[in-house]
């Protein structure tokens, strides 16, 4: 497959991004997670200055196979119907957009449904849904490969127009399912804490959905932390193609510098993938949102031991998350490029 | 004392609201607290199609006697420094009302310097500096009327020229302390949980605001929950001159049906000494944020039963946390202003 090449962050910078923090004239510390987000931030970009440049949203619909076996609250045909309700401006991810100056691409990487006739959908269409994994692997490696390929080449278009900041997010009814399937077999998290009410299940559906999700793992024959349970054969066996995307546009961004706008449950569990692909991914993503989908705070926390900017509740998708915490990223850079005085500069005692 | 006339939400409108919402194209709940924040800023303005204008935020700074007592890791000259700062455009709270459009009103309504020569800071000094309530009263009943006065009156004034929702902040060093005695008083809960580090002070610092406010608690004869222990008492025994006019302001914002921007441990200690003047201004808070000074989550979560939009781990005061939450404000208007199709209007199916 495609290899990816993240330049790690020289960390030589970092107590100088430090410094100028702590020169601000505020209490040590006392804007918390925005100061942290600020040196990540000025650390991706090697920059004591770092900026923010022409946002852009890649959403990547698809359908899934294992939505057959009723894993969801919701139906198949709420994927295309989304896509081309966000085509025309009326989703969530719409609003939020237009609110934080966001530009956004709706791409079509496997939808259930003919959308080439639909204005404001990219076709990059690796077929009409995947396979059911309950049965036989979601993706095959070439698909598997188109997909990633398309996520990388979309978010390299981004940069190309002098973006360098990229929101990801997703439609798929069902894609929780393989975003749990791929959170325990990367992780080793027991099952049962990867797997959530998605779009709405309630006990009886979560239930459902784990008994479906232990008999597709038994099935694929893989195994969390065994040898054979390689990042590839997990991303092939569940899919599914807009999650593949996802994670080609982050390894992709990573490659590029840009800073990587992490979505809830579904994205985080794409980062991981992406992070196993090529671990240097990570330095290059904000964590915006913790989710109320069951898996995502033991995954963003336990896993991967980081936090979201927001604790909202929201569990909706799209990248709603990410671009909700936008804001905060803005005010985060900022800190660093002039927006508040030093203590020298605005004449205050120091008093630590 | 003067009198507010508070306006309750009708509940009437509260089922057509959370319908409205319901039927955003969208899981539902799925947005968490932005559905909750825009039902009851529907509620505030008994309207299905809430509107914000003009965004407007009152800096209101003040100096505190007990700051004498070696209660806070910062000096009192900070407040003063501070307030030119402010008045010259280089602090946080600048830069977020840059940021978010807010027009920022910087006022002395007790600095212990002469700020009258420093044009963009408005003169409404009550004194230089509360007394030490260490020893005696920090206001008289006179001064605590006239601050209140104060706050009500440029809340006014922000509503007079078009504004509807309003941001609060303070500067004052010394000013948790008086937070914590208020917050103790009005709620019962013990001194040693509403005490915290404030600007910075380390273990042995708190132990030693701690005391100083068991003493000053002690020297002033009130007892949470006694029939002596009203609001009105509380206020003059323990100041601030700033806590009163924020308390002014909310008092008023809330009597002309504006949105409240809530910030952390200082101004919901001020959100709570209002509703003890007059129940109803609570309707109109947005609590915009769950800072890290010890005493906050315990005022939100277990006192006021609310839970802040952000958990940023701020404590900078100024208002910075009600500012930083304000563009998630603006999301849950959207919400219902139109921002998103209903479900019939997108044409998708309705799957709960």
């Amino acid at each position: 497959m495609k290899e990816f090449h993240i330049i790690k962050p020289d960390e030589a910078l970092r107590p100088a991004l430090q410094d100028k923090i702590d020169n601000l004239n505020k209490p040590k510390g006392s804007l918390g997670m925005l100061e942290e987000t600020a040196v990540k931030i000025g650390m991706m970009q090697q920059s004591l200055t770092p900026v923010l440049r022409r946002p852009c949203h890649l959403l990547f619909g698809a359908d899934h196979g294992i939505e057959r076996e009723g894993v969801s609250a919701s139906p198949r045909e709420v994927t295309w119907q989304q896509m081309v309700n966000f085509s025309k401006g009326g989703g969530c991810v719409n609003m939020f957009c237009r609110q934080h100056g966001f530009e956004l691409t709706v791409v079509d990487v496997g939808v259930d449904h003919d959308l080439s006739g639909c204005a404001g959908i990219v076709n990059c269409k690796a077929g009409y849904g995947t396979k059911n994994f309950l049965y036989e692997p979601a993706m095959t490696d070439e698909e598997a490969e188109g997909c990633i390929e398309t996520g990388a080449r979309l978010a390299a278009a981004c940069s190309e127009h002098g973006c360098n900041v990229i929101g990801i997010g997703e439609m798929g009814i069902g894609n929780t399912s393989a975003a749990a399937a791929w959170m325990h077999l990367l992780s080793g998290v027991p099952l049962e804490r990867c797997v959530g009410a998605g779009s709405g299940l309630n006990a009886e559906g979560i239930r459902h959905k784990l008994d479906v999700l232990r008999r597709a793992v038994e099935r694929s024959g893989l195994k969390a932390g065994s040898k054979s349970c390689t990042a590839w054969r997990v991303l092939c066996e569940f899919g599914g193609f807009e999650l593949a995307a996802a994670a080609g546009a982050m390894l992709r961004a990573a490659e590029l510098g840009m800073i990587i706008l992490t979505d809830g449950f579904i994205m985080t569990a794409c980062v991981l993938m992406a992070s196993h692909i090529c671990a240097g991914v990570r330095d290059y993503a904000i964590f915006c949102h913790e989710g109320d989908e069951a898996g995502h705070k033991v995954l963003l926390r336990e896993v991967l031991h980081e936090r979201g900017l927001l604790q909202l509740g929201m569990r909706l998708g799209e990248g709603t998350g990410a671009l909700c915490a936008y804001p905060l990223v803005q005010s985060a850079v900022g800190l660093l490029s002039g927006g508040v005085n030093s203590f020298a500069k605005a004449h205050i005692t120091k008093y630590f």
